[in-house]
């Protein structure tokens, strides 16, 4: 499974602060050390409240690119944001996100084709996130056919069916598990999947357990990637253990460190 | 899920000797154990080299009978020795197991019938265990057919899809959630799902690791049952968990002791 790592983020304080005072080393440090404990992307996000979204963006992925030469995933709701950053990446980026909505996804899959970025397709539209795995996968087919017709790779398209906090959304946990497994048979080659994985445990007492057990349990059901916090060392491990059991690396002895330096 | 103690079985020491010299106190302390920690079974297995499986079935029967009111389930390949077993049990019992193959299938359903049993079928015959899903699931298509032709009510059937070490039968992983998947598909009701939940990890480095990934893995394509160590507490942690994720329980902070609790 490919992680991309979840905190150079604004949401977190340190990196708010770090924003705000433009000082580079909290950011390079998360860069760093998402990298050495095997973050696959990282993803870049100037956080909810940021006056200057664009400029935030592009001093972000600068700082980053500095330390690291991991893929970035630019994640805003401000397209302006992700294009400035986009022009800045020294390796084809990934876009998070879009929803299944025009005219957000012209906007979003002809910058995609322009930049050769990869996209995240959220499995939502202006009426909010479906319940059932049948409006998701219907949602997920909308932005197939959508991306296709902008000439991206189906393989660089990752649908999101939308996790919602075990917590208030249970009934949402197997419906996501089932959108999993359907995607696949959407198309030939399929598209990619992927989930904001902290969100199934929102609120919860249990975070990191209720983490890595979903995560597993959805690669079960074809999850090709996560964003995740990749400084979680269970995690990290019960990933590691579910390719494994699913045949993507081969089995031996140190297969939990292998995983971790599979990103470089 | 369903957690089938596996402790007290002859192929560890303590109950090797506890059998050998007629001490139930071993015994019972396990019994107990894995009852407190959450099991909803007991497995009894008089071990491999027992040189009078009969008795020492009848004898592990009483002992733990003494201690616990979990119902057993009955673990040999000798059908004499579950026969005895199964005329002592107080409760409803699981016979472990029957291959898809004549006639012992004759024997154990007729003996299910007669005893009000539950059965264990093995995907596998006198040609052994088959590498792939399509050949498993016919397997159990045989076990369902033999099962309703002698009267047992098909969710009193368990399929055990048959785990590898990953370590050797790595391919077979996928192959077994795969079965997993299908089995649920073969008829309506369908038939309850098992595995061996430790043969997975036989011979490897992470045991405990890689037995948690495949149990939440497998539950995410619908296991139901798995005979399993009920004292491993974050085998237990991850049960409680998937259960949650698949919307089979209702959250609450404190559910994994609740689920530890759910077998009183």
């Amino acid at each position: 499974m490919i992680i991309i790592g979840e905190r150079i983020n604004g949401m977190f304080r340190d990196i708010a602060q770090a924003i705000k005072e433009r000082n580079p080393k909290v950011v390079q440090e998360w860069a760093k050390k998402q990298e050495e404990n095997g973050a696959h992307y990282l993803d870049i996000n100037v956080g909810p409240g940021s006056p200057e979204p664009v400029e935030a963006m592009k001093w972000l992925v600068e700082v980053t690119q500095e330390v690291t030469d991991l893929p970035l995933c630019l994640d805003s709701t401000k397209y302006d944001a992700i294009e400035a950053g986009l022009k800045l990446c020294k390796r084809p980026a990934m876009i998070n996100s879009v929803p299944a909505e025009m005219p957000k996804m012209e906007r979003v899959f002809a910058m995609a084709a322009e930049y050769g970025a990869e996209v995240i397709g959220l499995a939502m539209n202006e009426e909010g996130i479906p319940k059932d795995s049948e409006r998701r996968v219907a949602l997920a087919m909308e932005l197939v056919a959508t991306a296709d017709a902008f000439g991206i790779p189906i393989d660089s398209l990752y649908i999101d069916p939308l996790v919602l906090p075990c917590n208030v959304g249970q009934d949402h946990g197997p419906e996501v598990l089932k959108t999993l497994q359907q995607i696949k048979l959407l198309s030939d080659p399929p598209p990619k999947t992927v989930v904001g994985l902290s969100n199934v445990s929102q609120g919860t007492k249990r975070r990191e357990l209720i983490n890595r057990v979903f995560a597993v349990m959805a690669m079960a059901c074809g999850l090709d990637a996560a964003i995740a916090d990749a400084c979680d060392d269970e995690l990290m491990e019960a990933v590691a253990t579910a390719r494994i059991l699913l045949n993507m690396d081969i089995y031996c002895d140190s297969y939990v460190e292998v995983f971790k330096q599979s990103n470089r």
